[in-house]
């Protein structure tokens, strides 16, 4: 029997109604023939406010016991959704993620998975009964103890489990309709993506599209797990996520699959580092010995009058200051001349496989930023995407010009299908 | 070292203010020298809260789920408390039933602890750790299925663990200073009781007393650790529940513990039983099939002329129209005239093991209750009990008659121990 793994956020299940709604979406699943494994994010505010009371006993709660507080978040949504599920006549069971056979690592709050051992899941799919599974938490292989996946915890789970178990599709629903060309609120005119490669996805990821995380994909893409991004208020379709996008008939796969920005970058610039072997490694040795992951960097070419050069980079906001002060303990040492730190900056990026095989994609999307008025500040290509740091407030134009002109607004996109013209 | 489990009722961790009070007593018994042990309920209102959403989503939720569920509750108190004492500077860790070896029946909602393999409290504790484990929840030993005890169920949590652990003491903290001669509302002069011994606070749970519960008190009696039952909102001692109570200089053991009253069961009248041998039987087969528990039984002489006689007996209040029901089924087989059922009644008892070396007690007794202007309707006895049926609007007098018949009245014991005479 084919078996579906269906992932519900947050907002999904934030209430007793939202709840009875995703109950008769699952058992539909299940009435159409399906085996079905549902992983659950805990209710709308439930982690806000259990963070709000672990701040009320201690303002730095220890971690073991925070990832035991906030999995209590899931355990109530888990339980209430199986409760629905048998109250339309269906058999549910609720798992905890230690239950269902998350093993992670025991680094807590941001675990990661080790291995999945579902034979108490299997087992209950066996016997009919439609299976309920905590998202975001594990089990430490080595200490027992409660974990925490960290960001994009569920989704994971919902993926991991659906490699594990070998399930024919994992659809990951949520309160948006898929994955957009560019962020709508941005440009009104952004076209759901029917399709997308797990390379695009990944890109996009990192990009700064928040639809799905990073690690989730990645598991996805490791597994084969054909990922169906929707929402849990319509009947819609959503983005698939795929190895290989599919042509559609008449049309060719687009160079562009979508344009991502990101605001949560700061770019710090190291002034007048010596140009001596070994000053960038120092600079980012300390960095990383901070654990502070770069993004992007930059290298002027040095004056030969100065024999200086300055270097940016871009490191998340949140690690902007932990940043800065590792700087400062190595200036002595490297013997730069100083720091800047400007954190009005943005990135934006244009993703897709399509571009391997389009050389002009590069120039096209610097000129349309050109012509925008937007001064790009740093670069950084791989191979399926372009990404410029612009200032803060130029993003929105940079977005829209790049999503113009690769005519992925909806009205380029019908006058396309409509007129039968390629790309 | 010594080893004190402590538990915490859910008015004790109600709130964050309530959660650190309790983290500086735990911490104060610490630092006093000892290994700590702390069982804890879910705090204040969670319970009910959960209750409310479970009935939003089904009308008759299944017990395995509503398990899940509940035990949400403890696992949000335990990791509060643990943070709050880590904020101390002391170390606290936090376990559910399951990792604290918590072993039971399968019986959701009811289950009975058969095991308790405190591995890994024990190494925490060996290595300085203050222990925190949530009451009322277990694994269920055939499914591995969490379970919940029931009624009492954090109380017997903590003497299941203080019996395993080979504790030297289990203290239970609530929101009252102790077990009081009769309930302070009803006798304001009703005194706290310093010391009472196992089989007397077990008379007294079965009668009406809710300060510890039926089956904390047996495990304690079983497993012999003794109770120390006290408020969490002051420093006053509360009562010892043990084996033996000690004589105190220059007083005799009471005759009398307390009096305890019940308003929770209802009487049932089977009218006009034949007299004939196994008709009793079949009726109460009848009441035993459908899982309801009889307390108090008295079956009339019958007149011969007739050869019928009346039954009546008293069940749990909740269990009336259950026990209606199936009475009605078997009255064609028996062949009784009709049933009468009154729940505007109420139980007052009489608890003392003095009174076996007493035997002018339940003269005396039932002659304070007459004095009072009280109706005996039906009359049951125990070696240290002597429990009586009496109108319910007629409790408060009866219990008041009782408790200053036997000088249990704080101004009589003054008296008696200033002047120095013995009872």
């Amino acid at each position: 029997m084919a078996l579906i793994v269906q992932k519900y956020g947050g907002s999904s299940v934030a209430d007793a109604d939202a709840i009875k709604r995703v109950a008769q979406r699952i058992v539909a699943q299940k009435k159409a023939g399906y085996d079905v494994v549902v992983v659950v994010s805990a209710m709308g505010d439930t982690t806000d406010e259990l963070l709000d009371l672990a701040e009320k006993v201690s303002p730095v709660p220890p971690k073991r016991e925070m990832d035991m507080l906030l999995t209590a978040g899931e355990r109530m949504s888990m339980a209430l959704v199986a409760m629905a599920i048998g109250n339309l006549g269906y058999e549910a069971r609720s798992f905890t993620g230690s239950q269902a056979g998350v093993i992670t690592t025991s680094l807590h709050g941001n675990a990661k998975i080790i291995d999945v051992t579902p034979g108490r899941i299997q087992e209950a799919l066996d016997e009919g009964s439609i299976c309920i599974v905590a998202g975001f938490q594990g089990v430490s292989q080595d200490s027992k103890d409660i974990t925490t996946l960290g960001r994009g915890g569920s989704d994971t789970t919902a993926v991991a489990l659906a490699a594990a178990l070998n399930a024919d599709a994992c659809e990951i629903y949520s309160d948006v309709d898929g994955v957009f060309t560019a962020d709508p609120r941005i440009v009104p005119s952004a076209r759901r993506i029917p399709q997308v490669s797990y390379e695009e996805m990944l890109e996009m990821a990192a990009s700064g599209t928040k639809i799905l995380h990073l690690r989730c994909v990645e598991y996805a893409r490791r597994y084969n797990i054909p990922l169906h991004v929707r929402s849990s208020f319509s009947q819609k379709p959503g983005t698939w996520v795929v190895s290989e996008v599919e042509e559609t008939e008449g049309m060719e796969q687009p160079i562009i699959s979508g344009v991502s920005h990101d605001r949560s970058e700061a770019k710090i610039t190291v002034v007048g580092v010596p140009d001596k072997v070994g000053e960038a490694a120092t600079i980012f040795t300390a960095l990383a010995d901070a654990e502070i992951n770069i993004d992007m960097i930059v290298q002027n070419v040095s004056a030969a009058s100065t024999a200086r050069t300055d270097i940016s980079f871009t490191v998340p906001m949140d690690f902007g200051q932990t940043a800065m002060t590792a700087l400062k303990k190595v200036q002595e040492k490297v013997g730069f001349e100083g720091l800047r730190y400007d954190d009005q900056i943005g990135k934006v990026s244009l993703v897709g496989a399509g571009m391997r095989s389009y050389p002009g994609v590069t120039s096209r999307f610097f000129d349309a930023i050109a012509r925008s008025g937007t001064n790009i500040e740093m670069i950084s290509t791989s191979e399926i995407r372009i990404s410029v740091i612009v200032e803060q407030d130029q993003i929105d134009t940079a977005v829209a010009a790049a999503h113009s002109e690769f005519e992925l607004d909806a009205d380029q996109v019908e006058a396309v299908v409509y007129g039968g013209t390629g790309r």
